[in-house]
This record gives C-alpha cells, structure tokens and sequence, in this order.
C-alpha cells in the first residue's frame, strides 16, 4: 500500500476532521445465579461516569480509538482499562453514529463478547457493576439503545455452538445448555425439541461422562471444535 | 438527552481528533447476465479515483461522514453522488478500522445493499464501471479485502427471502431462484433438495400463475411479505 502521498482518500471537508471522534464501547454479556434462587440473568458490566456529559450515570466501557491502534485492539484495551476484563474474543457488533447521540459528534464502533463466570476476576472494580441486561437504569448517552441492540443479537444471531463456548464451562448437560437458551430467550423451551435441534446442529459432541447428583445422570456434551466460533470470514484477524 | 454540556463522553486525548477520519463506502451487488451467455456474474460498481492516493485506480463508492448527518444518511448520498444509484436500503456491514488501510488514519463504515437489474438506470456515470465481483483488479486501499468480506457476508448470512427480494422481480420461478444461489455460491444446487428447503423456509409464497414457454409450466412465487427483510432489530432506522 502506498504511504507516502499525504493527501486524504476522497475530497477533503476541512471541517470534518476536527468535528467526528470515534469511541469504542464493549457490551460484555455473562450469566450470574440470584443467590439462593433458580433465576439466572444475563448481566453485563457498567462503568460509572464520573464525568460530564451525563456524570454519574452509568455507561458501556469504552474510550477514545488512539490514533495508532486498530478497532480491535482499541476495544480490549479500553474494556481491561475500564473493567479489568480482558475475554479470548471480541466481536464487533455495530458502528453508531447518530448525529444526536452525544454532545459533540462521535461515532462509536461497538464491540461484544460473550463471558463465562469463571473467567472473570473476582474483586470489584471502582466504579464498575454489574447489571441485569433486561432491567437496565437510564444509561448514558444512547447505551441503553446499544444494549438492546446486542440482546437482540444474542437472540437471533447464536448458535448454539457459540453459546456453549461463550457461557457454558468445557462439559455440560443439554439441560444446562438450554437453561442458557431459555435464560436469553426469556421463555421456556420444550425439553424434546431441544435435544432434537441441537443434536442434528452437529456443533455439540456427547462425551463417555455424565452428571450425577439427584436427578438421574445426565450426559455431558462438550462443545465441537471443529465448528468455527467466530463468524468472521475472510476477516482473520484483521479489523 | 443532554446537549448542552461541551465536553467530549471521555477522558480525551488531544491528537485524536485531529488525527482520525470517518468516511463510509457502500458495496452493491446485483446479477448481469454476460450477453449472448447462459452465465450470470455477481456484479458491483466501482469508482475511478482522480486524485492521489491511488490516483486512477478503482475503488468503492463512498466519501467522508459530515458532521450532520448519520452514518446512514452518509451512506446513501455519497453513493448517489458518485453512481447515481438510491437503493431503498443499505444496511451497515462492518468498521474497517486498520492503521495502515490508508495513507491517513481513515475508519470506514461500509455499507452494503442488493440491487435488482432493473433498479439500475440506464446510462453510464462518469468514472463508474461494474466489474465482476469475483474477478476484480487491484483496488484502492484495502478495497478488495472489504468486497471479499462483503460476498462472503451475501454467501453465509442471506436467507431465501432476501436474496428473492434483493435481485429477483416480484414474482419468480423456483429454478430462477435457484440459478441465484448458484451464481452466488459459485455451485450447482440439487434442484430437488433447493425445493424442499425454500418451501420449508416459509419466505416464498407460491402464486397461482406459472411461467410457461419452451420447458413445462413452473409455477411462479413471492416474498413473503410478512418475513422481515432487513433483520435490525430494534434499531429500526436509527444507525
């Protein structure tokens, strides 16, 4: 690629450069047991704003894109500044850009992963908590629209194999796997349908193990390597 | 939400925005058949370039984000300004964001839309050609990366209905439909089996009119209108 011309790609708004920024923000999405209870909610981590605009209100974690790193890079580096989690993978999700959605003009490229409790450090984090995806306060900026936008995803866009990679531990029975989907979903699921579509998905594989306890042993699936993760093509590793 | 407030929704670094730019480009596609052929190419326009960098070589349509104007809206005026192509929708595919995509820090949004034949105006454009998408030159930039990542989005994530509605008239045989699939995937589709997964599918409609001529009758479909086209989700037409 040539590196040496100075000029801009496309006819230059001189005006253009200083007004646009570019953020990065992450939606980091995890499943947490009520203690003492059957719920499980998907949560995601907020960073407190401390401040303006929108001081004190709870926000995606994120920054500023620095000049000299990718997307990609800019999205982990901002989330284990913010948060201290630093996931395997992260996925972009969506570029948003409305004109409105902050005081000055950012357009901010929004990352997503999927987290399993074990990976996350226990210890809290100033100004850092945790929160149900589905019963979020009044979020800064325009975060409570992302988030929606990232459980819509979650819901439509999964499969089953990355489920299991992103949220299950190694081995796990098809009832927990679909206490995960049920949990997402926000209904129930019919047991026998279950096992039938995920059984001819061909992205889970049954193990010699099974779960024992009171219930009558369960059969362990672990997740089928062989089945890509992340849907990104020809992308690699670029950004 | 707040718009009084001046100062930017992080901690800022002074050089950024100075240093980082936003333009988006749009990558469409629609079927020609080559004249006098039974072979049909997935297509897509290009733009000569007139200015350095990459001075006459061919690039995706596209140009810099205003200041007052969503990603959307950037998306389609700056396809209409250099083709004169309005598709009714562009959806946003993905952020290019790498350091070295050009010879300034350039973040481009690219958007991405299908277009029937007969949605294309006759005429050419200035500096506007259609090049197979498949067998495309040396682009500008890390253009060729973002088309091949564009078809294998068209290839992975389109269902029945969307492809339908994107390149086919309003009322299609199935053998039409399938002819589509093969050019896109760049393979022969076992009729029979084609079949079974579009009527399965619930995105077609079968009409009671049929298409007649040298083969025997096929009946002619629609899209299911009920289907969603653009799967967004709750974003609606924000961006």
């Amino acid at each position: 690629m040539t590196r040496t011309a100075p000029a801009p790609p496309f006819p230059r708004t001189p005006a253009q450069a200083d007004a646009i920024r570019v953020a990065v923000s992450t939606v980091i999405f995890t499943l947490r047991r009520v203690p003492d209870s059957e719920a499980v909610h998907v949560v995601l981590p907020l960073v407190r704003r401390t401040r303006d605009p929108h001081e004190g209100l709870w926000a995606l974690p994120g920054g500023w894109l620095d000049e000299v790193e990718s997307l990609d890079a800019a999205a982990s580096r901002t989330l284990a500044e913010t948060t201290g989690l630093s996931p395997s993978y992260l996925e972009q999700l969506y570029a948003f850009g409305a004109v409105d959605r902050s005081p000055t003009r950012v357009v901010s490229i929004v990352y997503w992963a999927l987290l399993r409790a074990d990976e996350i450090a226990d210890g809290s984090v100033e100004n850092v908590e945790w929160f149900d995806a589905t019963r979020l306060p009044q979020l800064a900026f325009d975060h409570n629209d992302i988030v929606e936008y990232a459980l819509w995803r979650l819901r439509n866009k999964v499969g089953y194999s990355r489920i299991a990679h992103g949220l299950l531990a190694d081995e796990f029975t098809l009832a927990e796997l679909r206490e995960v989907y049920e949990v997402i979903l926000g209904r129930r699921l019919d047991p026998a349908n279950f096992r039938r579509q995920v059984e001819h998905s061909g992205t889970l594989i049954p193990t010699d193990r099974f779960r024992t306890g009171s219930h009558r042993p369960a059969r362990l699936y672990r997740y089928n390597q062989d089945v890509e993760l992340a849907d990104r093509g020809p992308l690699g590793s670029r950004d």
